[in-house]
């Protein structure tokens, strides 16, 4: 019994074989994924819902078919258990995972919005920013050496060896945006700012030294594709799911990747509708400085964690690291092969080009900034200084 | 079948029935290990040697029996092999590995002195240096992102999770030496500048970070253990030995170790002997970054190593590197549980203590040390300053 696709039908005789609805019930289902790298079906008996996610075995990308690993079901399903043991309320529960069929059974989040959609519809997520950062914090400290001891953290690493998924951020975070390759993506009124990004020697010695940060700092579980749309939002829950990037990387990645895509939806905003976003970047810091602060004082198993002079250091590595990460990751996600509706689904041409040339000069600016202070207002304030075309002092 | 532990008779029995000598053949056999972590059973028939190191279940370290996974036996084979795929002439040949009853058949090398103790006699090896620095430039370079394809680069660090051993590193080379541990072993006479060092809180902040760098910098394949004692020389040969401690670590880690033990060696000879060890120092680096250049130059397969501002950077980090594992090892070596004969057979006290003293004040000062220019000739320069006294401007 190997690999098999699910179909809708298919999918109802698995999920009573497998005792998650009682063989009698009448089960609706529905496929609601993109269907680019995953079947996502939704099940119902009028009571409860269930969701069953199958990984296919190839990502459907650049107009034809790349081979990927089934075996990302299983890190994804790894992934969600280990955030569960740290922030079960910031992650759907998994029932069960299935290593042959590549399906993780999970919990039915329908009743929340993808905080994308959400955004781009005007949604407030009074939450959003303080689960986001008390996520981080948890996940981030628990799986890192201060939090975990270094013979088990050795070994949970070798656990998220996730070569291609890491070879996809490889090439469409770090790489190809960069530089002339085919998997770029953008309207050719672009042309004259992607050369001069191309053309900037000083930036691409940046990126080049970020995307070894990615490859070689194994300092803690990262969920690796922390943007927008691997979050679920209500006014009162924050669900953070899609973990199949996961793997041992840098503490400040995931949360350079979420600043970017909220630093995307406020270019999307007119002026007086972008305070909102501002304040959810602030406060993911504060929370996580606030939050990392404690479990490093009572938590830390690292002998050196003693050492209160430390900890400043860490944190401040972790802002400058977050800081040139959200810089590849709005460059990524304008010129690139996966782009952000926030940007990508403007109306007007003209405004859309001009957020876009906005999106590249604010990228730049972030991986070029050198900033010694770990202070979340730096976001705002480079912000402000490309679309005002203000001169910078910071 | 399982684990069992060989005596010279049934060594000789091993090898017979392992093919390694015909059956009717007369062969000799003697333990030759030092019997703490392995036994090392050497054979011989009158026309060939082979080597049979097995390891064992545990140490005998700190009075009492540790144990240890024995899986170190298949991590030594397999780093020797990869060494070998680079520079099999820096490594002796391995003939087989036998992961049941962990024993790996190798080169006997007989013909070759210990490092260490042929230094500690006055022996020259004037291509140790030169060897070395080729050594560990190839393994480094090919072993890292730099060199081996990002993929196959994760997958192979997932074969050196090594956790038992690196928690020997991690508490006996960065954590005990630096306060107030039971393992630690050292002369009463040097209670006053050891409590110096454990109340230096800038000393003992670098070397926490230093620690976080062995614990989560990926970069390459690190020996993990390369101590003078580690290398067999000849005058014209060089061979690495027992990588045991193998695993995936810092660039800088191995050239500081090495370093430091040369140094431990320097404050053991009189000052008109001195010069060839920092020949060694120096010539030890400088062959590194003419070979690692090389190797950049012409078998660079990450994208930005096309970048030439970058080359510099990467050899800048791995020097400053060196110079503070270097340090911690130099401190290590002096207070901490494993000594080196370089200090410990100093035949008058008066001077073996203040050798001791010595290499203390120099670990310091190496871990200390600001430094922007790779100029190996700063060994040297530190060196002096703290056995003649001298003020320091560099």
């Amino acid at each position: 019994m190997g690999y098999k696709q699910l179909t809708e039908k298919t999918a109802v005789t698995y999920a009573k074989e497998n005792g998650y609805f009682s063989e009698g019930t009448v089960v609706t289902c529905e496929e609601i994924g993109d269907g680019n790298l995953n079947y996502v079906f939704r099940l119902h008996d009028g009571k409860k819902g269930l969701i069953l996610k199958q990984a296919l075995p190839y990502a459907k990308v650049v107009g034809e078919s790349w081979p990927l690993s089934l075996h990302r079901a299983t890190i994804e399903s790894h992934a969600l258990q280990i955030f569960a043991k740290y922030v079960p309320e910031y992650v759907p529960e998994v029932y069960g995972h299935d290593g042959t069929l590549a399906i993780i059974a999970m919990e039915d989040l329908s009743a929340l919005t993808i905080t994308r959609k959400g955004l781009i519809d005007g949604e407030d997520y009074p939450l959003l920013s303080r689960h986001i950062g008390r996520f981080l914090a948890h996940v981030l400290f628990y799986t890192s050496d201060f939090g975990l001891k270094s013979e088990e953290k050795r070994v949970l690493d070798s656990q998220f060896v996730n070569p291609d998924l890491c070879k996809i951020t490889e090439d469409l975070v770090f790489t190809d945006p960069f530089a002339n390759y085919e998997t770029n993506d953008y309207e050719e009124e672009l042309q004259d700012i992607v050369d001069e990004l191309w053309c900037d020697k000083n930036l691409k010695l940046k990126v080049g030294q970020y995307k070894y940060k990615f490859l070689t700092r194994k300092e803690a579980l990262i969920h690796g594709d922390l943007h927008t749309g691997s979050i679920f939002s209500s006014s009162s829950e924050t669900k953070v799911i899609d973990p199949e990037f996961a793997t041992f990387g840098p503490l400040g990645f995931d949360l350079g990747q979420f600043i970017a895509n909220l630093l995307a939806n406020a270019l999307s905003r007119k002026e007086n509708k972008r305070n909102v976003i501002f304040f959810h970047i602030e406060q993911t810091w504060s929370v996580f400085v606030e939050t990392f602060t404690k479990l490093w004082m009572l938590e830390g198993v690292e002998a050196y964690t003693q050492d209160k002079q430390w900890l400043p250091i860490v944190l401040r590595n972790i802002f400058k690291d977050a800081v040139s990460f959200a810089g590849c990751e709005m460059i990524r996600r304008t010129i690139g092969l996966a782009h952000v509706a926030d940007l990508d689904e403007i109306p007007q041409k003209e405004v859309k080009l001009l957020a876009k040339r906005h999106a590249l000069r604010l990228g730049r600016k972030l991986l070029l900034h050198e900033t010694e202070n770990a202070d979340a207002r730096l976001f705002r304030i480079l912000f402000e200084s490309i679309v005002f075309e203000k001169e910078l002092r910071v």
